[in-house]
């Protein structure tokens, strides 16, 4: 099934990068690209309503399939009216298939051909996803755009890229054959690690199966940002024009800039949500942790000139003391900042496009905006891996 | 002094019962009475924005001096212009003394004739407050209506509550003594607990000080409900009509019945957003738990005809999923649904009283509503107590 109400209109190319503004019809509303999709996992992105989230802009929010598959369960959602009525969110919803939440599972899940069996980090209940119960299962939460199941190997293992990719090749070719519902976009999911000849060989395929869209997966997993900028410019001249490009888990707001300049349509992660949970406020200069001390006082909002409603209100004294003091209100309020941060900076990366200015608005973001270290990022990404981890495995 | 921009409006007194409309008047607005007073004990009312509260109809909210005092310090909260700045509400605010929490922490206090000296529940640092104290504090956090320093001693024990009665008396001419700032009003706090002969000598004792209004201390601390009933009609009889009597730390949707019947204007309690964040939900028929298994695929909102932003969106299953996968926004919903249950409530108690209904519309909501078992209420209090006691004891 390609999609009814569903397609992608190629507005502008950037006539100095590979940036592409553009628009991503669904059955719940158009998606202006490039586009930041908040993450709501659970079916909720964490402390938002969904009226917030409007407000805030947002177009798309994505899903995982993993979580509500086990909890509440498919089932449920799907007796509730699908994902969009159970949330109360009425635009255009992607879900994943699961595939990059099982895989990090490590211990906890086995790949075979036909399908991954594995264990719930909840409770260590032990499921089977084939590719046609991950498409059965995103059929019956209902969102716009799902992903057919794929095995996200380490990006720098070659022939663990090879043989799940060949895999993932077939899964793919399941997938589209078991999926029913003409109201929803299939994509295929290229992987291949950071292999040239392997990513080449992934578009290939997945292009000729036609899809209606493009994922990019195994990036940002671990990998220098140079390779996932090589990918991308590879990926940039084989995905076909006029079908968009969704890079999955994606990214920082350098990321925004490096990977929207190669060609990239449309982002999630959950970064800016969970660096706002763990009090680290985004900036044009870089990231502001609002429970240092010099802030206690700090009758200034997060950024000087911010619109959000944060910054519109509360002092960086009472954010500092909301966080020191546990409150809830504080996840909330840094949310709301980093979301439209988020937002906001890719509306204007779009709007830069359209006027011919991106590459200079790319290159005075990044001379301001100081990013964060890779080996820090990278522990941090390895912390929270482990963390996963022990709580599978306690579920076990 | 008495308070600039202050003063009571007493508007219909019901013909059947000791119930009383009115308004009390404050510099940051009027609060239609009777009142319920969300409590926003860290200078937030947990979860909530100041707009969304506003949107739910609060008029006056509470917060805690001994809690800011120790976090974030009563002098950052005076350089960043005080409460209401600092949290960004415009709108009456009430502050308790501190007296209440640091009696509570039982071995970590010692009162004297002086002032209390006692550790902090946060890193068990010492401190000391003196009736002087306690309203320079409150002077600086600048709430509309403050409050003297007293003891709240144990309900059923006559020979403490006579000791400490005097000293709360002591102390209150002392507040008043020490008190400068024209713009909030100052009551005293009738103590006594449920000893009829201390109650008179308390309630004749606070109005010959001629307090713009008065607090009712230490009801709803463990005695029976019909003690504190009986105390209410007492005081009644006692305090002037045309100053606004506030009932402390009261109450739960039965109280607002029970004790606006017997003259109380002005409510504050933790009760609807704690119970909120416990998965209790208010409805006309007592509390709905929304983690029970029942209500995992319940399309139904938590109250039909429920007109608060939860229950015009969200269904039960939705909640329930939530408050299952530890989801902020259960709690929030919950929050706004327990909130506009309390003040809704309250405002319809008031157009009751309006009304001349007031006694009928109390019989047939005390007919539908299930209350709590007074074992279970004491059960809960107990532990309160004794969680926020290990806290301390582990702070030192």
């Amino acid at each position: 099934m390609s999609g009814a109400g569903f397609g992608f209109t190629l507005i502008k190319e950037d006539s100095r990068t590979g940036a592409r503004a553009g628009v991503i019809h669904t059955p719940h509303g158009d998606i202006p690209t490039p586009m930041f999709a908040p993450v709501g996992t659970q079916a909720t992105v964490k402390t938002m309503t969904p009226h917030e989230l409007k407000e805030l802009g947002a177009k798309i929010i994505l899903a995982n399939t993993y979580h509500l598959y086990l909890r509440p369960g498919a089932d449920i959602i799907e007796k509730l009216g699908g994902l969009h009525h159970f949330m109360c969110w009425d635009g255009p919803i992607l879900t994943d298939s699961g595939g990059f939440q099982i895989f990090s599972l490590q211990d906890l899940r086995t790949f075979r051909e036909d399908g991954v069996v594995f264990r719930s980090h909840i409770d260590g209940s032990q499921h089977f996803f084939s590719p046609e119960k991950a498409v059965q299962i995103q059929e019956q939460l209902g969102a716009d755009i799902i992903m057919c199941l794929d095995e996200c190997a380490p990006p720098m293992d070659y022939e663990y890229n090879r043989q799940a990719l060949e895999r993932t090749h077939r899964w793919a070719v399941r997938c589209k054959e078991a999926h029913t519902r003409s109201d929803q976009a299939l994509f295929g999911i290229v992987q291949g690690g950071v292999f040239p000849d392997l990513r080449v060989h992934s578009a290939e395929f997945m292009v000729s199966l036609d899809f209606p869209g493009y994922a990019i997966g195994g990036l940002s997993v671990g990998e220098p940002k140079e390779d996932m900028h090589a990918i991308l410019e590879l990926l940039n001249g084989l995905l076909p024009k006029h079908k968009p490009r969704y890079l999955m888990g994606v990214g920082s707001p350098e990321d925004f800039f490096e990977c929207a300049a190669r060609g990239v349509d449309l982002f999630d992660c959950v970064l800016p949500t969970r660096l706002a949970r763990n009090a680290a406020l985004l900036t044009h200069e870089g990231r502001l942790n609002i429970r240092n001390a010099p802030y206690a006082d700090d009758p200034r909002p997060i950024e000087e000139g911010c619109e959000c409603y944060t910054c519109r209100h509360f002092s960086r004294a009472y954010l500092r003391h909301l966080f020191k003091a546990g409150e809830i209100l504080g996840l909330r309020l840094a949310t709301i900042h980093n979301l439209h941060f988020a937002l906001n900076l890719m509306g204007r990366i779009r709007q830069s496009i359209l006027d011919g200015t991106f590459a200079d608005f790319k290159a005075q973001f990044l001379r301001q905006y100081k990013t964060t270290d890779y080996a820090v990022r990278e522990a941090n990404r390895l912390r929270r891996l482990e963390s996963l981890r022990a709580r599978s495995t306690r579920g076990g």
